[in-house]
């Protein structure tokens, strides 16, 4: 499981800010050699006044020889594999160092495979999703691949995604020397007018990460900065401050993981 | 806990479908020798585009020389002595081997008691059941009582419900003889017109069992075949197909058990 | 965790009742020797034909040598160091014996310091807590202090609560001797017309305790008298009659805890 708790700054008020997650899982094998596995997550958040409490995340997979395979609330492959660029604080702040993806409708089926450097993942939304509008029903059937390569120093990942009728091709790097890490993402969506860019960069000294990233989101530039210590057992305090492109946002916080 | 994830054909689209449960339970007992225990279930379960997610089934019970007496969500009486003949597929397909029972509205007490191959069953529905309709307030409290008698080779039991204004009396037996089970039952419901049957034969060949259930639900007939080839390790791969009386619904998929 | 299971009479009608709970727990410690943890609950509650269930009571919590800091679903300091008086039944039949606290709105922070005999405790619902009525948005701000001195023999507390523009003082006291605890709470609230007194009594015979107790809540006065008899490993007898000022209500059950 994992908690958090903290004070966020959303650029008018300073509120407190609070989330404890249970996860369980349970894994087996067949007598062939099968592994599989489920996990379902119960939450526990609360941000200002409302308090939203459920029982989310859930996934099974089986895994083998063949690669992996898991139905339930998966991210799509290109999420999978491309991922994001850092973030800071100990919400994420808005996650505004992410340039989102098209994701897909559960139930969703993520299929993993890898040999050697080389990762490879295909994932399919539910294939009788769709959603009805004034102008009639529309299709949201996703289908994503994407593909990354990856060695002790650098990292290379490409996406791309289907979701109705929008498509979205990402590109993903990451590069680490002389204890820094930097990361760099690239997407290019149908739908928006301009493409996407977002770069971190993280710097270790000691038990201390500096973290400072920034976007080009088409009209909106976001950047921010922050650091992490990690005060051992599995506990951390965060800080950061991010520019969302309207306001300065700030937090300060405790992570703890179980 | 439970899990399960695999392919549903409805008699239109195939779907992905998972689900995930995690059943915690809780056990004590008191310095004079009776037992007790609770149990709550938190589950994640998506089939197509709606992932619904909740904590269900809680049920908390005492227990001794003078039985067991249940509290919480449980079924009738007639529902848990008789019960149903076997189904097909990993989801059960409808569930349409199942008759149904008139059940009961929680919190609802259901008392067990066992003496060598006899047992027996009383449960009632919570007191003050109701149900507001355009004509007045209608009573919905629930009653039921059964008996089963048992041996290795056969069964037979017998229930009784009654619910608000309906009444249901349920007959049903089993048979086992050469790696055959043959399981029926018969249920005579005041609300409906005809007399309802259901029958069905689980064939055991190794670790694969071979599944066929035929039910007359009045007006409606339906039928289907399935098939479960055990992986060990509580992992199973089931397949089944079923006619619903409109449609040919089939499905394939594996359960894991933890 | 927790279970209950028993029978209600509400004045008018007997339901069954019955509420199990599972709280799971995390813990751990960083390399300077803080403690931190979380908690957080499943409850499935039946009580007539409404059965609600929940994931709630999530806390995160940090402590040391500094004291304890919580966030989350917190009580008002003045309710975690003043308190209640005892009350009867295995629900606590209305909690009657309760003067009630102003609270707070989550996500709320509590920090509590002890040294010796006493505590202290200092609490702050969240900052931005609001409600929007028909003539405005109303500030819910809440904050609220207590101290208390406790010995084996005798315990006196005092809590301030402020909440948007109601405060409230409580003082509260206990005593044991010859195998009674007597302990008293009065309340004096903006908002009422009159202080609020409550008194009880509990008085224990080996595994027995005889609870009473009496409140006068301004216009409204209620009294009730149990019983609880410890059946050990955890479970317990209870029962209990109380006049709520308009009905006499009352109830038997079981309790356990694992």
């Amino acid at each position: 499981g994992s908690a958090r708790m903290g004070l966020v700054y959303d650029g008018n008020d300073t509120e407190f800010s609070s989330r404890i997650r249970v996860v369980f899982k349970m894994a087996g094998e067949t007598d062939g050699g099968l592994a599989f596995g489920a996990s379902v997550r119960a939450d526990q958040a609360g941000v200002a006044n409302s308090g939203g409490t459920a029982m989310s995340a859930g996934t099974v997979f089986i895994s083998g020889a063949f690669g992996k395979l898991t139905f339930g609330d998966n991210d799509s492959a290109a999420n999978v594999l491309v991922g994001h660029v850092s973030g800071v604080g100990f919400t994420g702040l808005g996650d505004y160092n992410e340039l989102g993806y098209l994701g897909n409708t559960d139930t969703s089926a993520l299929y993993e495979y890898s040999t050697g450097a080389l990762s490879f993942a295909l994932s399919a939304g539910q294939t009788t999703a769709t959603v009805v509008t004034p102008t009639g029903v529309i299709d949201e059937q996703a289908v994503a691949v994407a593909a990354k390569y990856s060695t002790d120093t650098f990292s290379v990942a490409l996406g791309y995604e289907q979701f109705g009728d929008d498509e979205q091709v990402t590109l993903g790097g990451s590069a680490t020397f002389s204890g820094a890490t930097v990361k760099a993402v690239v997407a290019d969506r149908d739908s928006w007018a301009d493409t996407h860019y977002a770069l971190s960069v993280d710097y270790a000294i000691d038990a201390t990460t500096i973290t400072a990233f920034y976007t080009d989101q088409g009209p909106i530039d976001t950047y921010g900065i922050g650091a992490a210590y990690d005060l051992g057992g599995g506990a951390s305090v965060l800080g950061g401050i991010v520019d969302d492109g309207f306001d300065t946002i700030a937090e300060v916080g405790l992570t703890f993981s179980f």
